[in-house]
């Protein structure tokens, strides 16, 4: 009943994605593997940690993880085994995940909001493949290390305990002091229907919902009056509102539409919200 | 032994396919979840439910089927539980599927050809997670209803009966009356390789196999003479050929290339096809 | 503990795959099912044949794999069920992987590196779908077929033995006599990254790799003089390198970027290598 995921910038064209589930197979062929996903923009280490952060805290306690988002493969920098507990909103307890990646800032987001019980160097090559390249320890290292502890190998036999993990600086929100509620912060994700996600948490919106029903956004040179919403379907066909989204945080949406592309946000923007009486 | 399969227009990037799987292994942890695709154009029930009905029916007895395309998330639309017996060209007898949905006529191509043998409304939050969110009902309802489906539960635990199902209008083909066989359609797909699938039953087709090699078939405005070939290799690269596809309707190939890109034909079109005796 | 791997041209939109996938755990319910690639380009039986021996040899031993570009289907072109043992950089001992696919040619590069144990025509009915379409083999045979093997039908069960299959030809790769090492070779692939994979053996290289530091390369009617790197991260972002591939054949890649791309390489590009010792 082991179960790997697995999350890359690899693509779904070549060959790469098969060869790592092949070497999985080969050490733990009993594991349920599962894609989070391969389209990770080429080589972006941030998103990669996003999408990390948003999906391992879902699955069973014991999964394993095997995230290779790696433009440093072959290189001095490490390869981590972690073992962490991570808080979900709707769930009465943490679960218990663990995760193989390169030490290059891939766990930071997910860290955030986990704590981790056990970190190791992946050092011990009695569980890599007998020969190394340069360019794939995806196949190479850590597809292998991730299906020896799926099939029972405890993380510790890996490799010694690590000191200290790479970390990326994750921008925060902030509210504004003021006699409205007012928050700042950026757009972290462009989701596939063209939603904004933001990292204002959820919970700040929520505590005032009752009082406010709308709400003033800035994004970039452009201020915009748009209603607080519940869900999408509440309001009619392209209309731009605001609402808490099912990752824990504030998103602007169009109805029926795409704010990506009828407002022209990118990642990165900074937004600022104030929450309106009428 | 349990296969769970998935159908949503959530795509191929973010982390939604993923927090499903990884709700619904922590339900069933031994189910095998198959992705039928997550690529139905965005809030494309009419597409979903084209999908759905083309896919269902080829799985063992008892698969659990969870398809989301649902605009209307969150607001008063029901969620389903449906139990359905569903012939499919080929098999000596029907299969037993099950599918949890929401009711947005996203099952109506599906219920055409298949007898309904159970349907419930899920309204039991004991199956949900504990908190729901407003904007994803596929992660929060659908899909930990679909593992404890898997996992055993009986469908009448998740809610009542249900009396009347929403559902949707799909085009019908007619036969025309006249001395030669006529059939007016409409074009319902046009798949990867850019075949054109028509609603016209391939069996209008084959009862006059013998007697016809060649058809007038009428898109639009355009007007063209094409051989009925039996497949595609038959005739030569660049060929335009009619001919009985594998979901059991006619079709529209061009040899080697792409009809939807070759001749223009958009989803929606309509066709006439008249049978030539030479 | 059966897994069978699919790889097709069939796309992930529509919903081929997915009825392949329900007929196969329709006869082997218990098998793990993988997808290696559906996004071989369409009927392009000679990238599936790369995708295929990229692949197959990383899967434990018994891993069955139904490979399906197929232009002719439904001519007179057969199909074959085929046991090999396949060698693999790295391992210490071939592995031994059956395979399904017509025969046209795509199992020509698997074979290239593999020993044949035994090959056979598909012809028997009773393992196919009672019904065979002209047009989806992949479901109507093969799949049922890679299916019944996986659940432990003997191959011979399956048809006659072979005599000889089809087969592509591949361009090879040619040492230059000279004063130093030179290859000529070509462009047999561009990966997610923009990595351009050459068909010139690794070996070759890595013989001289001591000695030499740099190397020209003539691509069309291009020179360069690039140096000779083991990893993408030893040099700096937007260099071209030329370094031993994970495939285990030469590569041109530019660091975080695209060789692609930015060289506006294509495959079947002519190549040129020579080593330069300053």
């Amino acid at each position: 009943m082991a179960i790997i995921t697995l999350l890359t910038d690899f693509g779904n064209v070549d060959a790469y994605v098969a060869q790592m589930k092949g070497q999985i197979l080969s050490i733990c062929p009993t594991a349920t593997l599962i894609d989070i996903t391969h389209a990770v923009p080429r080589q972006d280490v941030a998103y990669g940690s996003l999408l990390l952060a948003q999906s391992v805290p879902y699955f069973p306690d014991g999964t394993v993880h095997v995230c290779v988002v790696d433009p440093g493969v072959g290189t001095e920098r490490d390869i981590l085994a972690l073992e962490v507990e991570c808080a979900i909103p709707g769930a009465d307890r943490p679960t218990r995940q663990r995760v193989v990646l390169p030490d290059n800032g891939l766990a930071s987001l997910l860290l955030e909001s986990s704590r981790v019980v056990a970190k190791h160097r992946v050092t011990e090559r009695r569980y890599w493949r007998p020969v190394v390249s340069s360019t794939f320890h995806g196949r190479d290292i850590m597809g292998p290390v991730a299906a020896h502890w799926a099939a029972g190998q405890a993380i510790d036999a890996f490799g010694p305990e690590c000191a200290e993990l790479q970390s990326m600086a994750w921008p925060s929100a902030v509210r504004v002091e003021g006699a409205v509620p007012r928050f700042r912060g950026s757009v972290i994700a462009l989701d596939h229907f063209g939603n904004m996600i933001s990292n204002i948490p959820a919970d700040w919106l929520n505590a005032d919902e009752e009082r406010y029903s709308n709400c003033r956004i800035i994004i970039g040179e452009r201020a915009m009056r748009l209603p607080l919403a519940r869900t999408y379907g509440q309001l009619s066909a392209g209309q731009a509102i605001v609402l808490v989204g099912s990752h824990g945080f504030v998103e602007l949406a169009v109805v029926g539409g795409s704010a990506a592309g009828d407002l022209r946000i990118v990642r990165g923007d900074l937004i600022e919200i104030e929450l309106l009486l009428f």
